[in-house]
């Protein structure tokens, strides 16, 4: 597999959001307009294409949508998620009702845009960053109802994923040291209360608190917001004891010192929260 | 009432959203972190506060995430929908158990940062074209699942809603012009099709597109990718007797000289698609 | 097409309710009867009949059923959705294990029974009137949760549709103007408030109402329980300046005189919340 | 407790369906007329109306609605399901801000609308056959969905129930019987299949047929179709040994001289799918 | 047939519950461990067996999760449910992509075990009574969520269903009694309520009360907790007048002199609240 | 807090599954029993009991049972998951509608036994290996739709919980290292996916495989269905580099020895799909 290594996502994850999202633009009366216009047995093709390049995700999950509206329509992917398209490439051929074609058409849009543009976005800085050899990953800073598809997308930019949910990892923040009473009672506390298979992370702000979490034995430490000569000193104190993530205000600009310092990862909450779409379209053949 | 015309959503509009959210973020076990080092009956407080400067949009939906996982926690507004924030402005004050403080937070915050967002793109674009009085509208590119609120959001930067999805209006474009064999039967069958309270607005590339669609008698015009020349022309030809509406690759640079053709409308996907996220956050005061 | 101008609904639309409706009728046991007294290996075959002549209206949407619930079945449809059909004529031929047969029959029949109703209410209607050129419109008196196949059945009886609900176009009746203080500041609220493509229709029950909403240019007036003498009056002012709507204790005998008028339209609520059903029924060959 | 033997409905068995029909109504912009028209802060109170007499069912359920919308609303109920209303009569008073009065209003209307004309049809039909001594009983002809409101509205009528579905009782048609090659295989399969709790109904249309039932000792015999001479028969054939229920074809006309045949029971649908709504409204006290 | 009188059950009664489970499973991120190591293309059949020798029960249910996950995949049923297995049985055969069959590998065999569990608990409990005629039933002490299936499963044991829930018949205890302050107004009450479908069975701890309950001619007695003699005693009394059913601390060791006493049925909670289940496992060949 | 360190469910993790549960038991018509039977102003107050000794859990969960059908319900915990009660000792003492009480009662004691019983058997096979330092870990052999409850209830009982699904960490078992070629491919290929907090898991049937794994630096190696002389010299060699867990027919009698050569964790699948349910009662007041 080139690319990035990523599993196609399972129907069940995806299937009811799209299904939503239908719901949502049929609203009660349906499509007004290809209802009105299109004879029922009037059939079409049309390319979904990416009118500028980027990294392309969720072409699967974002073309159910002509499936989930009408079962006979044909999908024919012409790529795979986790490769990259040129401007005007074409991602897809869909083939079946003309009226089914134009009402399903925004739906698969807007998913496809936003996923290519978090793959997109990610793509782009790990590229900046992997001469380093740092990790790029997301976080929980997500759209609601959208996180397991935004996270896949990541993965398909070449990132990594961070902690999918509350539930799947600690994540010991400053609000939590603050009213734990410190870093040894939370981290103690966290380490009796979770299963063997859940690793404990704690962000740290100072290279005091930074030792304090490396005597504690934590399995990753979140470098919140430090300068970069800070940053350089806290990788060398972690090394061969934890895993070092950097975060805070990184930008594309930013990142290449960042990732020189050493550090394991960076977490970025803008992957998922501030990318912009990628410019995604359907062309119809008449 | 100052700033936009708001309604407040009906709850029933958001709540599934809110839940489905909050069930995404909690996984099967949930908050591991808080539940692990928070005692059951630590109370706390913290402030919803803007870090940048923004339109406000959702703030009521949002920290309903609060209420939702925990229906003892006080929720106290501090501004409303539709005002600007200051940098570093306090939106709210949260109170209760310190562990459903925590739990809630990302959830609360995700669907902030995104709403407040689009409303302050939204904002800053129609300051730009206020002086020439035309409207901004946005689309039916809104993220899958948040269309209701996105629209919101608009409407609380002042910007004004097109359509909420393919049933409230007819919007003829291209495809389907190309599909009916012209416009003139597109427009009749669509007249015909649809009830007394419905609009039709048509896509038009072209000037004698455009007489074509105002001899038919359409309500709106959709003049896409026009150049400015002949935008200002259209606008001439269609006063008194359609809605012109311009579209098509509008950015906040080009924007103004678009709004000087004398438009009623411009349309702008990517306030929906593309606005990055308010940076909002949650302040524990231990 | 001959007939109505329908397009046939996207299951998406429908198949919740049919789903529903089956698992309201199978229970947590099952079809007793069917399961305990025929093999599951017999197979039948069954007409859809229509009993006495009427419109046809959501065939394929009630005959899911059979489908939904066995996926096995075959259905053979014999005429669509907005054509008449005589006493005893089949509708649909279905095929498949007799236990589903008989297992889908009730919910089925129980949809297009009510959906049939309602088209042949209402294909009656519009005839009485059809002479003088109105209109016949439905209201949101409809049956909680069947609001979008109604309204589509009213569309397959020669009717056309008014609101689909509360955010598709305003309606200011007597109760907002007097909540508002006015039918002035009511309409210039509204205006101010919604996009350029919702239409704006007042309720008027005197002249004196009439003159000032045509002066507010609204789009539709809402003529409500007026005299004839007064109604024709009211079209009279109305002409050209807005559509006009009678409504408020119209009957098949007095709808006629109604129509003369030259209104528009006319909207009757009881198209929808107290049509008869048709009668359908299953004919099982063995 | 005068009047019929009626349990509230417990609201997990409504609030399902009234919160679907308002997000029916409310699309994905909530009430626009309201909402623009009427500040946020205007408080109203209405009353739900009888316009026309009748008897009362759902009157619990149908108020929900404004509850659902707006928690803050407050619903005074003035009477009681399975109690007469007279034409004006208030049914229940509803306060609260006027923006939630008037969107929940049509939600709340249909269905009571619905109910009390199922309740008022079943009470008249009741009052013709009491002096015979006959229970009128519904059957599963009901409105997709709404099955356990309109079961519980003609009980609200003074009728009884039939069954609730496929699955809580055996109820053996011509179709099983001719399936299963006759009377005596089927009831047999029948009889071996169910649980204790179960009773077994048989259809026949010959009192040949019935007097096989009877040896087989079915627990009631549906007497379908079959002239008034023979069902005074068949009901004497099966005085003491199976309870006896009438159908078919049966009017408020014909239903007097059923009744006196001394039947037990006559099961008529169309008080679930003909019914017309009672008359109801909600008068706004400015 | 041989083996119990049992309909496969409809899938619109078990697909919810068995896409539950699965998404319960793959939570957001899917099958890390078959994503990350098995190609995608990779086909591999495998055999779900028997570890233990059982009676099966719900194998049409439990494997539909391979089909719920991905449509592509085959399954070939090697029994059917109702019938005795042999310890390293084949009961079925699988194919398809290796991924999805590990990733549904844990529902489908959670679903079986459990089924096929309380199905062979019922079978050995069954053969005990047999000799004597009684019939095993269960009661509604059923896992959340999973009655219908786990009644179902009593079914494929040989066992019968009591009630399905709380509308389908009456079951007047001793705590109806007390607080209807006797069980002549309990009785009376019930029979006025109800439907002419629906029994009443009336639990008694004595002979006095039962004596009270055959006077009013209940159809059922529950004889709870009596002492053998007492039962003998109280079955003597009932012959001819009602069913009887002895439930209350019933074990298989004292299952056969219960059942010598000649009830008619034994009802036994542990069923399906205590089954331990069955040991099934699914043998991939590679 | 003494006992087991456990945090309260949030709700929004349970209602769902407790309405559902509410919704089967109350069908289309409720309760028909206590409907018929008890005047709808009775109150009365019951207490929650447990039968025999055991531990608990779910009590907020299985509770809110009354609380879900009747909001009007008061519910008095008397202690609290995690604690030991005694036989006849009071877990909750409920008050409210008699109706209530009685139709809420099956559903919250069908969960709050199933809950018990699932902490009962596992605090037990806590005691037995605890004087060796053995964790007792739960699998994923889970009811469907109950794992985030049934794992709350190995918490409860003092276990610790393994995977939540299969997606919150990587257990590479036999199937797919035979699938993937080797142990050395499949750990690989796991590590080149999983983001940083994803712990790996092999599972290994020999010491040569051990060893192989151990090279490969696996987080945690599953020992399985080894002689307890195999599973001493396999702790041995893993000591220091993994975490051990030893799995497979493990029984109370067992388990002892098992803990005795040091394993770190004992993994019981029977736990959660075998433990009987715990006899609990609602105990009425008059």
């Amino acid at each position: 597999m080139t690319g990035p290594n990523l599993a196609s996502l399972p129907p069940l994850l995806y299937e009811p959001l799209v299904r939503r999202a239908l719901e949502e633009d049929l609203g009660r009366a349906g499509d007004l307009t290809s209802d009105a216009i299109l004879p029922p047995d009037l059939k079409a093709e049309a390319a979904v294409l990416a009118r500028k390049a980027g990294r392309i995700a969720g072409l699967e999950a974002a073309t159910s949508a002509f499936r989930i509206l009408d079962a006979t329509m044909e999908i024919d992917l012409k790529t795979q998620d986790g490769r990259d398209a040129g401007a005007g490439e074409t991602l897809a051929v869909v083939r079946g009702p003309a009226r089914s074609l134009l009402s399903a058409e925004r739906t698969a849009l807007n998913l496809l845009g936003r996923l290519c543009g978090v793959a997109t976005t990610t793509r782009d800085l790990v590229a900046v960053v992997a001469p380093h050899g740092a990790r790029i990953v997301c976080t929980r800073k997500t759209t609601p109802g959208l996180r397991a598809l935004e996270k896949y997308a990541v993965k398909a930019g070449g990132g990594s994923n961070h902690r999918f949910g509350l539930d799947d990892a600690v994540l010991i923040k400053d609000n939590h040291v603050a009213l734990a009473g410190g870093i040894r009672p939370a981290v103690e506390r966290a380490r009796a209360y979770v299963g063997h298979l859940v690793k404990i992370e704690l962000e740290v702000d100072s290279l005091d608190q930074l030792r304090e979490a490396l005597d504690l034995g934590v399995d990753v430490v979140l470098l919140d917001n430090m300068s970069i000569e800070t940053l350089r000193e806290a990788v060398s104190l972690a090394k061969g004891k934890a895993l070092t993530e950097a975060s805070g205000g990184i930008t594309p600009q930013t990142a290449p010192a960042v990732a020189a310092t050493g550090v394991d990862m960076i977490s970025v909450g803008w992957l998922t929260h501030s990318s912009p779409a990628l410019d995604v379209a359907l062309d119809v053949r008449v």
